[in-house]
């Protein structure tokens, strides 16, 4: 245990142990007994269970519609796209036995579903008049990780996979940015995280990709978390899995198709985005708890508080907001308050005697320098909503200004080493993966996408002073 | 392709064909590529999402916590409880492989969860304060099916498994009591199944169990099907894994434990309880498409009559109903009728260039002999919710008396011999397994449930004439 049992070691002093101890201590998470692999607590997959709808809705809105696909694959299945194979070999859990004997052909635990998907849309799309296919998956798929960390990459994780088909690159190019722009919303009007959409260099494509595209957020320690990805696959899949289609003119002709994924990994960026040393820090759109209740009372008092606790969290459900009163006996509003300033709690609101008495409660919110504020128990559903909305509003620009604190648009060489100790650098780059290959042996910075909304720029590479590629400036950053 | 490429088998002729074919053809799945997995296509993957919503907010409404636990379990922990691995071995799926090498033990696939829960809880658990530990998981499971059979018995399959701690037995029984009755309700109200609730015989309870209690539905060929399951474990995982906690007088003891789950073949249940000669007959509250409007017109009316029903099926909508326009120019009115009757929608709106003028549209219902109704378009969205709520308990009570009608309470082998032949028999049974088996050999029939609700009786065995067991009578019937 460091120091106190309660606390956490404080961010600013080392992050990695901060992160590590608050997922465990607010009761995110835990370690799996196969190594790599995560248990989700309940406070901790609520948080993942309200983003999930969420992002659930906007993929519907969009004409998708979910479906499910096997969890086991043939072995040569992945083979089928060389580039696929590839870049998964080295990651695969592999079913050698099954009902008590050894199996003909092993299986592999996906470890992401374009293959399976990609033979069965073969066999559905015939003509023209079958696409676009818009499909989506929630599941769990395994990836064996090497270095794992709760949330940010573990060997098994739950996740959204969309798979689309399409007639022809323009609709699903104009698919693959759609895809992207949910999910930048999804970051920034319900996790509060200010994210990057742009796209990655070559050497950061998703295997078997044309082109990938990503949304790049800045944790608390200036790295960068990739928090959701949407990619262009051509025909790579359609040309290995046959997925083809009779045009207007009655000819065949390959699909284009594509894919986008958002994972449990969006916790870890939720925790990195806004906790802070006293602990997390939860957005009230993604808060289990938006508003906890502490009654405080002993003896007589203590039934009259407890049943105006309940009856004001009752109010306040009505209101739309999930209040939860704390109404442990066994430990002291003390250790409630620190406990919910760990774990996150938006609001807190404490209800002693006196406050009763004179209708009111006092709120704490989880950040700002208001101290506790007075609030009259009647009003306090409306007030509570204004409350959250502002919060979440404030922690969005709280985030951005961080960001913008920490990114540098830099010229020179040192200025870029100097930016990425902290934060993220803004570059020309000449776009070849052997200066990327230096710049990170050098300084562990990658390129994390090249920003679509860049406004064009060319020079020479900040690093090794070719011409600049992309027609723009790149964003630079250590990351997860 | 049987017969006509658009139709079924008939149930009538040929009911595990019917099933087969609708399944396909109807669009709610495909076989997977390895043996015996399962693809639900987005049409079936509705019907369980709408089933899911219902049957996660009861499981919350009862102090129920989603959390996830990981798919991947070390073999060595099924071991731990003697009966549970006996039962499971044979249907195990194995990764011996992973991250290109060897592991040193090898993985199960979850086929249930009960030992890398168990592990967790002996974490989470101290204090009497602790429970009762309420926890729900939807996941995937993977169990070796030698016969498989789409949504009945498929490799992989997705469910619920709720998993309970208890401080004593009696909390522990109350517990695995609300959820069947949790699971009766969904069943009755949403997919309009009627069940028998009931406690299974020694020889059909969960491996590992104590005591297991099913929900039984009839299908229209007569079978039984298990559509949910509830398990008191006793002290037996608490032991193997050393779930125990401290007394309110400082005493450690052992916890109770609870188990239940409810999965995709709630699907198949669906579709075998209410189907037709025609295909599939969905209940409104799982139904994707609740109302299916064809617009109907060539040339110049054509487009008033897409833009009326694109209309109507906005103000549906407002009203809650998921009303689809089937607009697709390709395939005629008479093709749509036909396919929209295969694939169960409970109403159908036909709306032409007279309906139109007249103001109204023309109700076919899926099934009754009304024939085809004009409906107002002005107050279709009201009149569609009554026909809606009215379909739904007709199904239920269709259903229910379709179950009266092949049950027989029977007191001499002859009558029970022929009750099994097409229905249920509700018998006095000794409760020896060396019966049951004998019983099984000869009719292929199986004791269901001892239900719950069964009236105080006793008597001779309906086989071999030695004293009833049990108190009560017993439902047999062949099963899925």
């Amino acid at each position: 245990m460091a120091r106190d049992e309660r606390g956490v070691t404080p961010q600013s002093e080392d992050f990695s142990s901060w992160y590590n101890e608050l997922v465990t201590k607010a009761q995110l998470a835990d370690r799996g007994p196969v190594r790599g692999t995560m248990v989700i607590r309940p406070y901790g997959y609520r948080i993942w269970e309200l983003l999930q709808a969420e992002l659930d809705q906007r993929i519907k809105d969009t004409g998708h519609e979910n479906a499910y696909f096997p969890l086991l694959i043939p072995e040569s299945y992945l083979k089928r796209e060389a580039e696929h194979v590839e870049g998964f070999a080295p990651e695969l859990a592999v079913v050698t036995h099954a009902g008590g004997k050894e199996l003909e052909e092993p299986l592999v635990i996906r470890p992401t579903s374009e293959t399976v998907i990609g033979e069965m849309m073969a066999k559905w799309i015939s003509s023209y008049r079958d696409l676009p296919l818009l499909l989506n998956q929630w599941s769990n798929v395994v990836r064996w990780e090497l270095r794992p960390r709760l949330f940010l990459r573990t060997t098994e994780f739950l996740w959204q996979e969309g798979h689309t088909a399409h007639a022809d690159e323009a609709d699903a190019m104009s698919e693959t940015l759609q895809s992207l722009d949910l999910y930048e919303a999804v970051a920034r009007d319900i996790a509060a995280m200010p994210v990057v959409p742009g796209e990655k260099t070559a050497g950061e494509r998703f295997a078997g990709a044309v082109r990938t595209f990503s949304i790049e957020g800045m944790m608390r320690d200036g790295k960068a978390l990739q928090a959701g990805t949407s990619h262009y696959l051509g025909t790579n899949f359609a040309r290995a899995f046959g997925i083809q289609y009779l045009n207007q003119a009655g000819q065949q002709e390959l699909c284009h198709t594509t894919s986008f994924g958002m994972t449990t990994r969006m916790v870890g960026g939720i925790i990195m985005t806004h906790g802070d040393d006293k602990g997390l820090v939860l957005p009230p759109r993604v808060a289990p708890h938006q508003v906890v209740i502490v009654p405080i009372g002993r003896g007589e008092a203590a039934d009259a508080v407890q049943e105006a606790a309940r009856d004001l969290a009752r109010r306040l459900k009505v209101a739309g907001i999930r209040a939860h009163v704390d109404d442990r006996p066994q430990v002291s509003p003390g250790f409630k308050f620190n406990e919910w300033e760990l774990r996150g709690a938006p609001m807190r609101l404490e209800l002693g005697p006196r406050d009763l008495a004179a209708g009111t409660a006092l709120l704490a919110k989880r950040l700002g320098d208001e101290g506790k504020i007075p609030v009259s128990l009647d009003t306090a559903p409306q007030l509570l909503a204004a409350e959250l909305e502002a919060f979440q509003a404030f922690l969005l620009q709280r985030a951005t200004d961080f960001r913008e604190s920490r990114t540098a648009t830099v010229n020179v060489w040192p200025e870029f080493v100097e930016a990425v100790e902290t934060g993220w650098a803004s570059a020309l780059h000449c776009g070849q993966p052997s200066c990327e290959e230096e710049i990170k042996t050098e300084t562990a910075a990658t390129p994390r996408c090249i920003p679509n909304e860049a406004p064009a720029e060319s020079g020479t590479c900040i690093r090794c002073n070719a011409p600049s590629a992309y027609g723009k400036r790149v964003l630079f950053g250590r990351a997860y």
